[in-house]
């Protein structure tokens, strides 16, 4: 149902990197990292849901944008080799194999740097500009909890996944829901986002776990078994499905039929 | 004179970092990185050049510390393995030497995230947080060209020193000329930060050059030798001054005296 949307997004984070002015290397590098066959599955829903809610998709466009750098800033920065070491990405060298550690550092600097100017060159709007950043902030912290030991309880495992995975697709619903006028939805949207981003990480786990690639990581298969995994997805789905069903409308409908079609991937 | 203005600064930056509900290590490695006994020389200058055009101080104090905090993420990005390479910042150890290198990227992420998450949420002053965005795109542009190789001639020295070190100044010259409601001045700010960024770099290329520790890398000291490079700084200091005294009140004298001191330290 995302294509429209996709398309569009893709159209305009073309255009972002274009005559930049910036260091040949950074560019170049940034670009790699931003043009990468991504499916756009934040910045899709964030249009999505503005226009659920009755607002102007167009209008979210760069918000949309910035929060898709985001994304793509915390994968360079993920796949480096103090971080996952990840020599691959979408089947492409990841960002250092490319361009070399250095370079993949300030790449990732320079993408989340633009997604904050993109923010700022907005006139108003302040809710949305906020909530990006906010998850931004969230995800990393996310990132620093993946990172380093932690006590493996139920409770850390959500903490991680609902700041590294969750504060994302938050901030998709919830700016998509500001942007839209309907700030009273926004703290309910930032919880449905959350719950959306945590469906797809249960839903990775799984198949991570079926190419057995995941053995001593903290995720919801190695923590609670597949069929505890399979039974909390029901319920997160069911909760989303409830929220959406309220609004009663195409896009509605098309969101659920998503949301289906993520949880039915495994 | 800019103790008064440092004092400021740090209280508000210590503030910053507190109950911030990130994951312990990340919250403690940005808090190492910010409160590092730094001499918040372009914060005091954004809320010298605020006063000194009438504007009030105190509401420049947040973006002053966004610029700081800009600041310290590229001082531990840059210090890392695939950058600079340096062990020790200020006599202690860099923040990847006693968080590691993953925690390092994350601190650094962090405080930028931070950085735009503070100017998010200023109500107004849209130009302003624009400015210092742009200063941190250009500032990464800069190291860019530090990293990579490029053709050494006096064109590509002044860009990567306008951008590396003159853009965070430009930036506190330039913000503090729109927080003091002086708009008009904005462009010729900028063109003063950067003469001061490139003002502080030439004597500091000066002083590394009596260390001994720079005869590789592309500095005005070993481009076109320290006669040349002081001749340089003599000419710097005329037009920064010149603007300076313009404005002939306390605080730009305070300022004149400041800049005689940066380019009097060799």
């Amino acid at each position: 149902m995302l294509k429209r949307y996709r398309d569009r997004i893709e159209k305009e984070l073309a255009a972002i990197l274009v005559d930049t002015g910036l260091a040949p290397v950074l560019a170049e590098s940034m670009r790699y990292a931003l043009l990468n066959g991504g499916k756009r599955i934040r910045p899709s829903l964030m249009l999505a849901v503005c226009e659920m809610l009755g607002g102007n998709a167009e209008r979210a466009l760069p918000f949309a944008c910035a929060l898709e750098m985001v994304h793509c800033y915390s994968l360079v920065h993920d796949d480096l080799p103090a971080m996952d070491n990840d020599d691959f990405r979408r089947g492409k060298p990841s960002v250092h194999k490319k361009f070399g550690e250095g370079n993949a550092i300030l790449a990732g600097d320079g993408l989340l740097t633009e997604a904050a100017l993109i923010l700022c060159r907005q006139n108003g709007y302040d809710s949305a500009k906020n909530v990006i950043m906010h998850a931004a902030l969230e995800m990393a912290s996310g990132q620093s909890y993946d990172l380093n030991e932690i006590d493996r309880t139920g409770e850390t495992l959500e903490l991680l996944h609902r700041q590294k995975t969750g504060a994302l697709f938050s901030a998709a619903f919830c700016a998509g829901a500001h942007i839209s006028g309907r700030s009273d939805l926004a703290e309910q949207f930032w919880k449905t986002g959350a719950d959306v981003g945590l469906l797809f990480q249960m839903t990775d786990d799984i198949l991570d776990a079926q190419k057995d690639t995941a053995e001593h990581k903290f995720t919801y298969v190695t923590f609670y078994g597949v069929n505890t995994t399979y039974t909390l997805i029901e319920e997160i789905e069911k909760r989303i499905l409830s929220i959406l069903s309220t609004f009663n409308n195409e896009l509605s409908g098309e969101l659920s039929s998503l949301i289906k079609e993520i949880s039915g991937r495994t």
